[in-house]
């Protein structure tokens, strides 16, 4: 498969879309961003890379960082995670408070804020050094040691957070948050600030492709069937409530960011990782959607 | 009316409800509270007072400081206020985030929590002095200037106030709190945390019933109408989701707390307050209840 | 008080509104009214009638048989019918299946769609000839034997309601229905059909205001605490999802319908009919609840 | 693989399992069959067959026949049918009608009850003689000419439908529904009442696993594409409410029956059917879930 040509046409394919959407804008690092950016690339298993486009711009990962605290808090507490939080599509928007009220406090799944607010919680009790070690982890999957957390973008996301610190005291108020809540946001929102590229994220996501080699990063080991329900939580949670439709048009399991990025793998064969920071409205980066539809159909592999 | 035979009659009939409910223990103030303890008075327009069991003794009046928060509020801001809050009853447990949700942030009405800590983001944005004023509004009302606060109670309300806390970082995200969150509690909490008698409360209430008579307390004052009107919104939202059962079994406008206490107003004629801890499933004080149903049936008289 | 002038002026003061809402127009029968009339007459306990504009011209109580319906069911059953509905305000929309799905078949008042059907299924067990038997009692309220049905309203109501349909199987399937659903449905939609006169209006709710007579028609019987009950339920949800704001704006109990009437009561004094085919958002008359507002307002008489 | 001693190894390691669960009993028809049954079979595409246990024992598929209405709407509608139905997970329980009410009577996805009424109503519309004609293209998927519906089934289905009853009208409220309700209804729960071996639901099962063949069954044709999505639709909204657990579990896309059938497929390679009636509190046969739980831990095969 001539991947280098197909991100080339894609790239062409989806110009026509460059000006649909609308970037996030509740913080000015986000505000400011250029809208008109776009990047792709693939990462082989057989450690071939694809850039297309922007795909060495670094930018806010956001939520795609939930995919790395999922990746270690199973690492730490295998299926007693569950516990805490349901693996169930929550079919309503990712910040939503009812569902929780509802549920008493039990997240629909790890990927809306509620249940990454849980995973933040979970990683305290287990780092010494919280900010270093998930900062190590992700640096040692992406195999780059410049990656690194953009604090501006971690303290104004905290300064505005009402609704995160809203989820955050009705977990504490069920007893599903065990630390103190403003030091658990505190690093809940520093996760979220982590910048990469598409390359970095291609690189940091081909492990949860190519689980037929050990996971093992900087400590942090999961089994190849704990790799595999990783990618089917992907498959039902990584879009928010457009999940369904994401899976229609695409395929594969993935995981999107407000920032605009969007990181996804076909397993055994390749990740992928696409940023274009306008966003529809469900939250999704529009072009970053259409890419990866053509990836899909042009390729004719996804995983049904 | 003989009021003085009626409560005597109405303690000998209600005793047998004694051991019903559980009282509130969220915190140790008010678990430690003897739930033993009966206490009932009518103060009347024409000024007589009748005292019953321990209508001397002081108790948390909690959620029925929300009247006088209502009062003050109206008086400052006018039918402004109704963009903030509305005036309808909840339909749902008091404390509830869905409803907050889905009505983007304006409370259902002001005696909900969320709409109560509206009213005390009002409250700061008018007075010099708030904790101060509030409590000179309170004490002009009840003719007694020792009526204060309980400061033990109202930072161990605030220590475990989790689902407050919730709810006000859900109105902030909704813009409809100004000051500071923290700020905000602290303020609501303390006024929960006065401590009044069923004597004392019966004085305070008398001029929502006797709105012949100008009412001004401290500088606080409101039109005819105005008290009416507070009338009204405590005879549909005055009792959580039991509005409609204690308009159908007592016929009074009033507002219960969750330290036992309930004061309600048979308007033209007299105050009531009551007061006994245990609570039944839906926070109202059992006695009390109780006390108020057979009031308004013995005398037949009722708003209706 | 010299009510006929009051009426006058009150239909001077609000002629402004004459053009301000929407008539109910999903059945022809209702969307052909003319929607410029307007009615209201007084009737008192001393028995005299005091009528002004449309007030003799008859229109489609629709929800306002509510009432009647309530008062026979209560006769009937006693505190027994509170087993299968409830007598809380809704806080939503009258037509609402969220609520009687979540609370498992248990309307949340009689005065809401999911309500009224449990009371026509509730009738049904009783009357012997239901149709007749129960215009035989309107009859007897307001003392006129020509009132009756409008089998097309009915019939058409019946024809495109859906909605009704669903919140009846829903019932069904909770086993909150004893008789077969079409059965059931027909004489709801055909209750909701009796046609009326303002004046017929208030003669057939003066009973509720002057609970110091017996009440007895037709053989329907209740004791002055349950006719000052049904009061306590037409204040608390008599409005759909604007009781709160009713209450606050007119402070008396009453009763709103889709054909743009309302009835209210002021207790031991009169009973009030207003008409005027223009609702506002929440389905109840623009011009009918502006009126009743002026007449509290102006006659200083409310129950608070 | 030897996915014949693979499926009898896994026979025998769930036989701890055959107590739990309770299967279904709302019908007589269902509440008689043998719940200490467990049937499975293996389809590959390369033609061989693998059954194991009650394989060729029929059953009732229930709402595992929506992925064949599914299939059928697609074919004549194309992506038009979104309009009328999302494909989105539900979130809740199969047959909320909470979800409906919100979202304006368009049905979450096809798999709920709401959206699968849709698809009856949508093949009302094009086929000429329904009944006749969905019959025929399901036994030409199963290649088994005496594949029938029990209309027994159907038809005490169709008299304690009323849940099922109150969707549809709501559906018709908002315009949903284009027939006459009974009449969809009654072809709703006709072609849920279709039986089936576990042999003859992997064979019809095989075309949407073998889309690198056309499809084209008794005039029924997709697009290689659309095959794939109804995959996509099966592993996001497959299983009600625990779509994410079965993910995670099983890791294939697949669609489960209330009489306690479970059809997956793994792409490219095989169809797999399992039977047995007793299901889980989310209504999913116990062994079946635990049975593919085993086979694509065993063989190590998944879409992940």
């Amino acid at each position: 498969m001539n991947y280098q040509q197909i991100l080339k046409d894609i790239h062409q394919a989806i110009l026509p879309y460059a000006q649909e959407g609308k970037q996030a804008d509740y913080i000015p690092a986000l505000a400011r961003v250029n809208p008109e950016q776009f990047g792709m690339c693939i990462h082989t298993i057989q450690g071939r890379t694809f850039p297309e486009g922007d795909a060495f711009v670094p930018f806010s990962i956001q939520s795609i960082s939930k995919v790395f605290s999922l990746a270690a808090c199973l690492s730490f507490e295998g299926d007693e995670l569950w516990r805490r939080v349901s693996k169930e599509p929550s079919g309503t928007a990712f910040n939503s408070l009812i569902q929780l009220e509802v549920e008493k406090g039990i997240p629909r799944n790890p990927f809306i804020n509620a249940g990454a607010i849980v995973l933040a919680d979970v990683l305290l009790k287990h780092l010494k050094h919280p900010e270093d070690d998930f900062l190590r982890f992700v640096r040692a999957l992406a195999g780059n040691n410049r990656i690194d957390y953009n604090p501006e973008v971690a303290s104004s996301e905290q300064a505005c957070g009402y609704l995160n610190a809203a989820i955050a005291n009705l977990l504490k108020y069920h007893h599903n948050i065990e630390g103190e809540i403003e030091r658990v946001l505190h690093f809940y929102f520093l996760m979220c600030s982590v910048e990469m590229t598409c390359c970095d994220l291609a690189r940091a996501f081909l492990p949860f492709a190519n689980h037929q080699k050990p996971f093992d990063f900087d400590g942090i080991r999961l089994t190849a069937s704990q790799v595999k329900r990783i990618n089917a939580i992907m498959q039902t949670c990584g879009f928010y409530d457009e999940a369904g439709e994401f899976s229609y048009l695409v395929g594969l399991p993935g995981k999107s960011g407000v920032g605009g990025g969007i990181a996804a793998i076909y397993p055994k064969r390749y990740a992928v990782a696409v940023w274009s920071p306008r966003l529809n409205a469900k939250g999704n980066s529009v072009m970053g959607i259409k890419a990866l539809e053509l990836l899909t159909t042009e390729t004719q592999e996804s995983i049904f």
